[in-house]
């Protein structure tokens, strides 16, 4: 990093997040101190290889855990405070900043896993601003898919820095959320050096669709309804499920829930006062079995197929205290995120066959993205009007396009750079130095497990996956070199046995084979020519390639 | 089945292709004859199970192998044609009839699997017909994302039949790729009892994108490229080929061509007389180098961002004759296919990275989807005016949609029929009777394996890809009942063993635990044992859950 001398400097250490969509993480240093910019994990890019999530490397920051003195959070999806429980294992003394129902979601994720007491927790309030080391962060609310979420302006020893975080800018928003550009604008009067903004949209023109549209989009499925209302949403999203609780009330409907992550945010952002309904229009599923039909609204988690979901097995019959019916209204209020397509197509298919009609974004605008589009990031551009800019949250392609943007918008090209994860950057007054990169690569959780499955790992658990195993078994007489036990083959996922023996009967021909023609003594050696030998065998009888484990045990 | 009586009947058996997107395949039946209509693949819901295409299970087709006729196919789309191969294995003699473009593809697809000389291919011209058994098939022009598609008229002893095959509707078509709409209302002006009609865009509203449309987006990227531009679409979309030969000839480009599908569908293609271009517009991958950027198009394979495709290995670097660089424009001007996203946005990715721009459906208008919407689906409906309606290529939501539709256009609810494959009718002159159901679950091929790859192998596939496997052997002495070798652990894409090796070695006294605490001589016991002590401790330690093969040896 730079050196310490009496030229002040900051270093901006990208750790996730940028050339990929979740993980976002990154951190802002000093000669003395530093603090982390959100501690998010992701999901895996490839299901079925056993892998839960994937978190950061934080091998470089366990080098300045010295220095740094607070982990700020802009907001609570878990792209931003998914993996800080394997931080805080690492590190519990240090302090998170954040909005008080942010902090409040870490709290119960920290609660899964026995950290919730050992960690301190500095709740925000709008505009409100805290000094951590050679920094001075305020915290400026902007609107999201999600809650209390926070853009950051950053006082810095190299001038003032500002971070978007996610966000969109409502133009007409309903109620209390919508993006703070007056304390954006404000922050930026002083000058602003550097811009940090959100890239996931820059590709989609004009404006994000707004919240109060999709309210009214819902409000008219409301009228026309006169069966049962399920409505399917994620789960964090406590201004559209006030928004549900609104219209159900309005229509004489009341509210039941089903599935733990919708019951455990309600219950929180309740608490915290962030969501508003009469206890009378909650009902237990219990109770929702004595109303009529168009006196319920069920909301239910699942909005991506997820196969333990409530709404997945209302679609396979397998909810315990629900079944859909004909005249059910299912509204998923929600986006299908990619990858997760098919799951979500076949719960819909499921539903229409039992009888259920299905609204989802595809056909009917009710949902919204929370991520400025293009003219929103314009906008946020020309508030902030930095001197350098450097795009953050999108893959490749988003960085590059939001740079176009920031042109656009008058930032000199060579004052906006396109950093990916563990390319560190070091902004003095008015000057600006790439550093050697740092690793980075990320880190793969499956079970207890924490990076104990790497790539040679998942390449192994790849070709099991496609072609199955066989464990080739002979044990041998030391003394007469004889055969004594075998040859014995063993399958899994490889075929079907029952109906397709005689392809390890001639497996097994293969390995005496072997065996008659290698001199007396030599196991590891026969145990690599059956491994050769059965492959060549399979590829030519069936042209496939499973993993082999040759036993040749001399006794 | 229907009784062989005098009544005239014809039993329609959809063996793949309703209730899902691809394997299309129907029987039409009577007493004494039988018509296939297409035998498509699909490809694997699940990739990394090694299942490499999925078929229809033909055993109920086998059993009927004596009075087939024929296999009709509406056009040359994978998932119309792709299951030829395995069929004609067990039936060679039975001839195919489709248009000469059609059977052309099919005879490439023959020729790999070494079928092209035993099978007889019977080529129809627009609005000729067939006498097959006791069916007369009509073959009508329809516009598709494919050249030379049929959609069909029969006549049936029970009335005048009409399936659409894949279909849309261009009302401004291009050239000669209409849809023949007067040849299906002559057809149906003798009154039609059924209709069966391509349900996958049922949700879409209005009309799908023409040709004409896309042609002028690309015309306009033309106008303004000044590099090289590189086009990737689907290699058998051969109207939209001869579109970009053209345009490179207006704009004083030569066309190149990278990738063996592409190449094998254009030689195919130009054969036929369906594509025209000069041959001095035509350049090896040579001769391009010599060119200017702005006098050069390259045609690429790699629209779905396959791993060997051309397309692929330019962004990889590792293309064998080109590298992509600054100024370069990718045209993708092709379907994200859902499943597919993540590959192709990597690509995508990449090439930014290069220094390309990347065009594609999600920011431009330069791919129209070769189904009808719902607009051009209430035509249909409108010309053909069926008594009958079954809704045909979709999945359950798609067919319950498209049976909502063929309501507004005035047929009976009680004449629509939501069948699933395996769930055959019978229609009598004016009647209808749902059979009993067939056994068409679809058959796996994995390499040269037909069939052995089924459910149970498929869950242990899934297994061994999540978790890996371990091997645990331990080698007993009969006579004594002492250990003479072992416990040995062996694991593949379970841990990391070098630095991991401590999870394998208490798995070692795990097993020792498990000897000494049992009676001499037990190896089968002891075997199952050790299987589920270790399972126990891996799910304590690691929250894993390996395939264990324990191999306990008494020798």
């Amino acid at each position: 990093m730079a050196e310490k001398n009496d030229t002040p400097w900051v270093t901006l250490s990208p750790l996730g997040g940028l050339g990929q969509i979740g993980l976002n993480c990154m951190l802002l240093e000093t000669a003395d101190s530093a603090v982390l910019i959100d501690c998010g994990l992701m999901f895996p890019d490839e299901v079925h290889l056993g892998v839960d999530v994937v978190i950061p490397r934080f091998d470089f920051l366990l080098e300045k855990k010295h220095k740094l003195k607070a982990v700020v959070l802009t907001h609570g999806h878990e792209d931003h405070i998914g993996a800080l429980p394997w931080l805080l294992k690492e590190m519990p003394e240090v302090p998170l900043y954040s909005s008080p129902f942010t902090l409040a979601l870490v709290r119960n994720k920290l609660r899964e896993h026995d950290l919730a007491d050992t960690v301190t927790l500095c709740p925000m309030e709008p505009r409100q601003s805290a000094e951590l080391g050679d920094f001075r962060f305020h915290f400026f609310p902007v609107c999201h898919s999600i809650i209390k979420g926070y853009g950051l302006g950053i006082e810095t020893p190299v001038g003032r820095f500002v971070h978007t975080g996610d966000f969109k800018i409502d133009r007409n928003p309903l109620g209390e959320h919508a993006t703070d550009l007056e304390a954006f604008g404000d922050f930026a009067a002083g000058g602003v050096t550097l811009l940090m903004s959100d890239s996931t949209n820059v590709e989609r023109d004009g404006y994000a669709l707004t919240e109060r549209e999709i309210r009214d989009s819902l409000d008219d499925i409301f009228t026309q309804a006169d069966g049962r209302i399920l409505v399917t949403l994620f789960s964090s999203h406590v201004q559209r499920i006030q928004e549900i609780f609104e219209l159900a009330h309005r229509y004489g409907r009341k509210v039941a829930v089903s599935g733990r992550s919708l019951n455990v945010n309600i219950e929180t952002a309740r608490e915290l006062g962030y969501l508003e309904f009469a206890d009378e229009d909650f009902v237990s599923l219990e109770d929702l079995a004595h109303l009529p039909d168009d006196k319920v609204v069920l909301l239910v988690t699942g909005s991506q197929g997820e196969p333990m979901s409530a709404l997945t097995r209302l679609a396979e019959g397998d909810h315990r205290q629900l079944r859909v019916h004909k005249g059910d209204l299912v509204v998923m209020s929600s986006r299908f995120i990619p990858g997760n397509t098919k799951a979500i197509t076949k719960v819909i298919n499921k539903l229409y066959k039992l009888g259920a009609e299905v609204l989802n974004e595809k056909v009917q605008a009710i949902h919204a993205s929370g991520h400025a589009h293009k003219e929103e990031l314009r906008t946020m551009l020309e508030t902030v009007h930095p001197k350098f800019f450097i795009p953050v949250h999108g893959e490749y392609r988003h960085l590059h396009k939001h740079i176009e943007l920031a042109r656009e918008c008058g930032v000199a090209p060579e004052r906006c750079f396109l950093l990916e994860n563990g390319q560190p950057v070091t902004l003095f007054k008015g000057e600006v130095r790439l550093e050697d990169p740092i690793g980075v690569e990320s880190v793969l959780v499956d079970g207890k497990g924490v990076g104990d499955v790497g790539r040679t790992i998942l390449k192994e658990r790849r070709l099991l996956g496609d072609e199955g195993m066989v464990v080739a078994l002979l044990v041998i007489e030391e003394a007469t070199g004889e055969i004594i036990l075998g040859p014995q083959v063993q399958s899994k996922g490889f075929v079907f046995e029952r109906h397709f023996s005689h392809v390890l009967d001639d497996a097994k021909e293969v390995m005496l084979d072997v065996y008659a023609n290698m001199p007396k003594g030599a196991s590891q050696k026969m145990e690599n020519r059956i491994k050769s030998a059965l492959r060549r065998h399979f590829r030519k009888v069936l042209d496939r390639d499973p993993v082999i484990v040759p036993l040749v045990i001399t006794v």
